[in-house]
């Protein structure tokens, strides 16, 4: 196997590789981070083309597409007749460009997102979504295996795992949002992170049944409201603002999330449940 | 009992005492909402005053404060040597202030909050947090425990149940922005939410994780980003923003996420943890 860019999960990529026993060649920009990986076993390639001619099935895992671009394009007549899987994130645009890019070199391509962290990688909790060419995937299924038992193929159109990848990111970075400005709250009051931990688990819970109810409301366009009211869902948001502002913390996320909130309640929807937002979001002020 | 307000929680807290057999009366400003309770056995109430004197303990759980005060300053002779717990959320500031304001009235006065929804309460995943003068907690806990078994006392100051409450809501109104943003960006891609569903709640599954990791990072001053870094966040949230905004959805959330996220890359923080935003949002630009 190949792998190309080294940051922190590119060097769990390839120790995963690594530990299922495969050949495995390293390449980064930067020099020095395929040490640990070296010294494991694993082929320092000097150039990406160099690395991709060493193995069938190359995984490129960077910051973004433009980072893969530069780092790919050189070696296109290098990868010709072999496998690209592109496991980093971007847009599904981005995602069906590269693989039209794929397609004019002869390169047969996966792309694929990583929903979980480094640790998990190449164990039974990682989850790794694919989509692309299913040919491509089958051959290559249980190679992939080895970087965790949690890979899922979502179809031919190779922009399929960037359309979940970036809804799924837009939810945990949202979320992690919250978390650190509720610690930020939090300090501010007097209250350390340690002890408001466990609460945050308690509150994250909540978010199974949150995104079960949801989405149901979603899916049927109705957005039932009689266990718990957008209005009063807005009230306790307007006391988050206004306490943050009190203790000096920047409001820019709440205020945004209240802004949605407000003209849903003024467009009449006050006593629906928070999922009406959905609608809202979708058509902006 | 007495429970004032019976909006979706104040009807399940009534319900609860119902079923533990206390002799509950209830009262709401707008006639109508206490029907199923009446039936099962409720006393109902003319006035906010007439409410009180029918019980030693009365909970009070309305939209916010402005509201506790129009309700429970015309019944303040009423209230005089009884306890009112005020289950109401809102900030430490108007928690305080709603403390003084008993004592000066001779009231005896516990602050709390309700973190669980209202299908929780009175069974094991309630979790209620209270402050104030520990005495009358000590004196009510029995009877507080029929709202559920997750009581939890945080100490004297009145206050310092609606301090976690504030910064707990920040985290959960914060995700479930993100949560109906997801829906909204998943649907706009043909992604269904039920489709998305069992993906987000593997997110969700991802918070715990982060919510130990950050409360160490927060509480040391210390923010290491060797396993995930910021700028590698700041381009998954731009991802977001530009295919958000590429189908027409209201980006204000992610948008003012990016900001402080690009504030602290700006100021030389790329390399470190997520958590170091804890300390940007403590000053604001
Ligand atoms: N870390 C996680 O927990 C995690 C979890 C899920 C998904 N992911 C995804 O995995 C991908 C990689 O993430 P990461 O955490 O390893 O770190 P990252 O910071 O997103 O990416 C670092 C890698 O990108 C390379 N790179 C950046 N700009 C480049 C350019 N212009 N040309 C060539 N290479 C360039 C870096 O090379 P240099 O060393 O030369 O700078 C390094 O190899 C991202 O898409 C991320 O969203 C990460
Ligand atoms: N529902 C939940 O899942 C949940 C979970 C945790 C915590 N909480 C907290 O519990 C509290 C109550 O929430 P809720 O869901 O029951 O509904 P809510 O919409 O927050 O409050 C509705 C209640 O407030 C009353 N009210 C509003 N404005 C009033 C005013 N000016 N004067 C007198 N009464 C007024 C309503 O009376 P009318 O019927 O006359 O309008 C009704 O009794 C809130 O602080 C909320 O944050 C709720």
């Amino acid at each position: 196997m190949t792998v190309l860019g080294l940051g922190p999960m590119g060097q769990a990529l390839a120790g995963a590789f690594l530990d299922n026993g495969h050949p495995t060649t390293v390449w980064n920009r930067t020099a020095g981070k395929d040490e640990t990986l070296v010294a494991r076993g694993a082929a320092r390639a000097g150039t990406p083309a160099e690395a991709v001619e060493a193995s069938l099935l190359t995984v490129v895992c960077v910051i973004d597409y433009d980072a893969v671009h530069a780092i790919v394009e050189p070696a296109g007549s290098a990868l010709k007749g072999r496998t690209l899987v592109n496991l980093t994130a971007d847009t599904p645009e981005r995602s069906r460009r590269a693989a039209a890019w794929a397609e004019e070199n002869g390169v047969r391509y996966l792309d694929g997102a990583i929903m979980t962290p480094t640790t998990s990688i190449g164990g039974p909790e990682a989850v790794i979504l694919y989509s692309g060419d299913q040919e491509t995937y089958q051959e290559h299924r249980a190679t992939l295996g080895a970087l965790g038992a949690g890979g899922v193929y979502l179809g031919a159109d190779p922009g399929r795992a960037a359309s979940y990848d970036v809804a799924l990111l837009d939810l945990f970075w949202t979320s992690v949002s919250g978390l650190v400005h509720a610690f930020a709250l939090a300090r501010a009051e007097g209250v350390s992170a340690r002890e408001l931990a466990p609460f945050a688990k308690g509150i994250g819970a909540l978010l199974p049944v949150a995104i079960d109810e949801f989405a149901r409301h979603v899916d049927e366009g109705e957005h039932p409201g009689s266990a718990s009211a957008l209005l009063s869902a807005l009230a306790g948001m307007d006391h988050i603002a206004h306490a943050s502002q009190a203790r000096g913390l920047d409001t820019g996320v709440i205020d945004a999330a209240r802004a949605v909130a407000r003209r849903a309640v003024e467009a009449g929807h006050g006593g629906d449940s928070f999922s009406r937002l959905t609608e809202t979001i979708a058509r902006p002020a």
